[in-house]
């Protein structure tokens, strides 16, 4: 593991690492938020972000702004890539598949199932490297947008006790049901719709014995809202389930990082409750 | 003018223009952040904020998460390119000269003369444009970083009633005498070093009849601070000159964004304190 970027952020540091990736088998780098706290050695509680579609693990550490609010709160912050890279991994033309597009699933298909792998990538490897190699405790909190919200929300629902909290931004709430979904969940996972289900957050709500409360922004304008996200489908699953949810559905907002800057600090805020 | 951009941000709207420059013969770019009492109809006061070498429109808006505090504040905030652009534009194959690098004065040597004249762009041309399209009063601030500090500190020293409040992250405070400004002031004004004295904001400390206060944010562990920025330099001047200057020096910041990011709230109150 090494570091290749270090800046100063609201009296802790924004680190970049990368490191060889077992899960992978790729080189992967992710994004370290270390609260001042963690550097003067005690051990914070961990917020993962998950990314959307075409990030890397830039995107939010330079658009989010959530280091002011994860200081406040003394939590570390870790964003990992959103797929496996480099020359061996195979990609797709479009944006919306391979590199970029990790989906945080398990590939089954080829070419993919030995690189796309981001599922146990970020339920697994990447806690173990964080709570070995950082002064973290293994108090966790996920979060996400779009299709880092659809991560998010189906780690968060398939591994009850492992986080203590989760929320998402615009996320995909029902892969299986719209066009991203189906073009990734496709190539990676085959054409059986039964082993989707595990990777479809509306799907998994009635089945989880967990209660963990989501919190879900949705921008109003977004323009993948009717497309893609359907935050609705959410809504009446929660309601099914009697599973706890604070949707917010916000006016003149869209899919944007200038969305997410404007509400993170009340997703750190939610975080930082459960994380106490 | 034609707005390309517009994105919901903190209670207001982040917007992306475009129009037809005169003064600098070319199509320029420009983000304006209108808080919510500026969509109201009430004209809000203005921040104009010069971005560094490199940089378009793009990057302040999108990386200092300025809009919290100007909502807070009632301010609106306009961050021009930094240089004059299109296919008709000179240019150096260094980030430091040519596009990207307008330093903010009026070119008098060819090839830049008919373009880069970003010093009458931004105390002229653009004020005018924002006071006459945007609910805009004529109460204005100026910031700016590296490039854009020296930007703002020298117009506002040149230009004594026309801002309220000045401040600056990283300035280039003596451009006559670090590399940076060497190189470009002699491309751009020619090899006499008396015409540099009028945007070099050392040179001008001594010789100007106003006093607005000067706010300086600098980070420590800058990696251009001993061969480009030397705020020592200004300090001195600023001594001799009886001349009121804040200079932080903040330990282990950089010249990124993140170092901007982390300070931008508390030059935001120092603008807002001059502009009520």
């Amino acid at each position: 593991m090494e570091r290749i970027e270090r800046h100063a952020s609201h009296d802790g540091y924004q680190e970049v690492w990368k490191h060889a990736s077992v899960t992978l088998g790729c080189e992967m780098r992710f994004g370290v938020f270390l609260p001042n706290a963690a550097l003067q050695g005690r051990k914070c509680p961990v917020l993962y972000w998950l990314s959307g579609l075409t990030c890397t693990e830039q995107n939010f550490i330079t658009k989010a702004g959530a280091q002011r609010y994860a200081a406040r709160h003394d939590i570390i912050i870790v964003a990992p890539d959103t797929s496996p890279r480099g020359d061996d991994v195979p990609d797709d033309p479009g944006y919306d598949l391979g590199k970029g597009a990790g989906f945080y699933i398990n590939a089954t298909q080829q070419p993919w199932a030995r690189h796309f792998r981001m599922y146990d990538y970020v339920v697994d490897e990447l806690p173990a490297l964080i709570e070995a190699g950082f002064p973290a405790s293994d108090a966790r909190a996920i979060s996400g947008h779009s299709m880092g919200g659809h991560g998010a929300l189906t780690i968060a629902l398939r591994n009850p006790g492992r986080y203590r909290s989760v929320s998402a931004f615009s996320p995909i709430v029902a892969p299986s049901e719209v066009p991203w979904g189906e073009k990734a969940f496709t190539a990676y996972l085959g054409r059986d719709r039964e082993a989707w289900k595990q990777h479809d957050a509306v799907a998994l709500i009635g089945t989880t014995t967990g209660r963990l409360p989501l919190l879900v922004d949705q921008g109003a304008d977004d323009e993948f809202l009717a497309s893609q996200l359907k935050p609705e489908m959410l809504r009446a699953a929660c309601q099914e389930a009697a599973y706890p949810l604070e949707l917010n559905l916000r006016p003149g907002y869209d899919h944007s990082y200038y969305f997410i800057a404007t509400f993170i600090g009340e997703h750190l805020d939610h975080h930082a409750k459960a994380l106490r």
